[in-house]
């Protein structure tokens, strides 16, 4: 958790981290700024908390953050901006020349955030020639970060929030299951009062609306795929195909509040009726999500569940990423990922490593699933959980299990 | 414009634009894949179209670029990660030069697109390492990079999208401007058919709403800012604000296409009534307004019409940049920037400057403001403008100029 990160720093000897100005949304910035909504520069240093260097329009936002907050004036960025004009570079190295002056930066600096690569690249090279003999710039392997490390648990007050966006999502998919449900059959298809059948987009439309009215965003764009698209684990879906009975149906909703967490969650659906064969598959599916439930707790390697959950499916007669690492049939992922401030995040489920053990605080999804592209369908089950304070498994969403969706007649 | 960008790399030398994989958005990732929504690499050369390589989750959603795709795998990514399992540095070095060597990539490689930067340098170090032998990565100076200088102008099909944009913004914000005058004045302050004062929360929730049903994102925030908070440029507002009779307020409105184009526009509004103080300085910025779009035209260089703002405005006694670089009263921001993929993009407007000509395709803003935080308010007037086909100034933003909404009696 974000209390976490002044023993990452000492452990790894990185002296001060640094988000880069930026414009984009980024988790890295929200973290470091408490949720205040701006788009300047964070600087920690190892033991002192967070300073942000902002334009001055945005002021009051940074405030927010309970931080202390310094103007890019401060640093006298627009007499640099009239001096060197189109210089930018000069700017740049004058500018941040400054800043490390002033706040003492020197030794290991992690460079952090999302945000344009090409001016990042620039900064840092011209940093690097322009402050060499003071500072490193050094990189961390992916998914083994500082941030991704204190991001694996959450703190009581993300958990809070993490906990509130769970419930309205659900109370989403509940309503959006319960509005299928008030819909009839007719040649196959699924009709609304007006005779007319429904297509994926009327029902993406509906989702949108019930994600607004809960203040939520569904800012990556959720997947409601039918038949052989719900096999391409993240196809997205086709708007204009009308919901065929029978068919299995992947929603996947993983909106996020404004700025802030995510939750994520998956059902698999069939209208009307359900095909012996995709009944056989759910039954599998929902065994190996209960048998990996089971197995969640603090100490665990998350890849002893991931394997675990291979060898269940392979044992069953599907094909898995253990022993056919690329397949693109049977269960072609892995079991799970931990949701924050980032819809995928630590802890991750790698089929081999055993870089990440379950402890108190994560919070994380389950989504066991299984594909069969040429065979027309596809299934996946997915709630996101959390290890409570108690050290114990509890479910966030809260949406019935059941595949079928039984219509009006 | 897009087609300009092998014109350029041959300018400028380089040979492969590479944008790297990531999940959030990315204008640049869009831009190069005609819009289709996935989290692969990107890989364009010199004279060929770009290619895309996505995870096989992805394929479905990729294929909508028109542009060939490839699979992770067809470069053995799940093998790799089978083989080198944490050795995340290795899995990148070994995908990259076989991605690189399969397309005949080397010389000068330009990387682009908003990312994770610690991965992104770290990917940037470990390549370098192992292909720095026939590939040196360039990065270009911000502001003016290759992408700067396509996005600065928008061929037909994007203009026919930006156009779109800009009708129904204007169509939400011509409804709120209806919404707030159904209103009534009590006390000084504004209120609903319930006599309860209308609080900046509700407006906004409001706006959302109508955005929402124009299928646009107000994925950077709107402003609907009053009083001192409208002379704070960027100052979001406060929700829990009620509105006041005869206060400024700042409305900016900078909502998007899901995954596409912006648009951007702002009015000052006084409810009720007009204080005289107000009305005077309002009458400056539209006079400022007018002359700017009088002067916009090809050929002429954006620091020019900046300069004859910062001009006009201190003949007319305030304080600009101009002068006073590191103002926060009177003019204190430039007037304009590009619009498109990106909220902010070329052409910009600089004051000291020749960086940037105005020319056929431009779609920029015009958006001169005055701020006195200290006498508790701010007026800006901002409309999304092209320089059309016929090389005429073409204003998209269809809303009334009127500063007053008279209330409801």
């Amino acid at each position: 958790m974000k209390s976490d990160l002044d023993r990452l720093m000492a452990e790894r000897a990185i002296d001060a981290l640094l988000i880069l100005p930026g414009e984009n949304e980024d988790p890295y910035r929200a973290y470091l700024s408490n949720g205040a909504q701006h788009s300047g520069l964070v600087l920690k240093r190892c033991g002192a908390p967070p300073v942000l260097i902002v334009n001055s329009m945005e002021r009051d936002e940074a405030a927010h953050s309970g931080l202390v907050v310094y103007l890019y004036d401060d640093f006298g960025y627009s007499e640099l901006a009239h001096t060197y004009r189109d210089d930018r570079d000069a700017i740049t190295s004058t500018w941040y020349g400054r800043i490390f002056e002033e706040f003492g930066v020197g030794g290991r600096v992690g460079i952090y955030g999302v945000s344009d690569l090409n001016n990042a690249l620039r900064t840092v090279r011209i940093l690097e020639k322009a402050l060499g003999d003071r500072v490193t710039f050094v990189t961390e392997e992916a998914r083994d970060t500082i941030f991704d490390r204190a991001y694996e648990t959450k703190d009581p007050a993300e958990l809070t929030r993490l906990r509130d966006v769970a419930r309205r999502t659900s109370a989403v998919a509940c309503a959006t299951r319960e509005w299928l449900a008030s819909h009839r059959a007719a040649d196959g298809m699924v009709v609304g009062a007006d005779g007319q059948p429904l297509r994926i987009g009327d029902v993406k439309r509906y989702v949108r609306g019930l994600l607004f009215a809960e203040g939520l965003i569904d800012s990556e764009g959720m997947i409601f795929a039918q038949g052989r698209d719900a096999a391409v684990p993240h196809s997205k879906g086709a708007d204009d195909e009308p919901l065929r009975l029978g068919a299995t149906i992947v929603f996947d909703l993983f909106p996020r509040e404004p700025g802030g967490y995510f939750h994520d969650m998956t059902r698999t659906w069939c209208l009307g009726y359900v095909p012996p064969e995709v009944q056989a598959v759910y039954e599998t599916v929902m065994e190996a999500f209960r048998r990996a439930q089971a197995m969640c707790a603090p100490g665990v390697s998350t890849s002893a569940v991931q394997r675990m959950v291979c060898e269940f499916f392979e044992a069953a007669g599907h094909p898995t990423v253990l022993h056919t690492p690329a397949t693109t049939d049977g269960y072609t992922h892995s079991l799970a990922h931990g949701v924050g401030l980032n819809v995928h995040e630590a802890p991750y489920f790698p089929t081999f490593s055993e870089r990440y053990t379950l402890q108190t605080g994560n919070v994380f999804t389950i989504e066991p699933g299984l594909y069969y592209a040429d065979r027309g369908f596809g299934v996946r089950i997915e709630d996101t959980v959390c290890l409570n304070e108690a050290g114990e498994l509890e479910t966030l969403t809260a949406v019935p299990y059941d595949l079928i969706i039984s219509l009006e007649s």
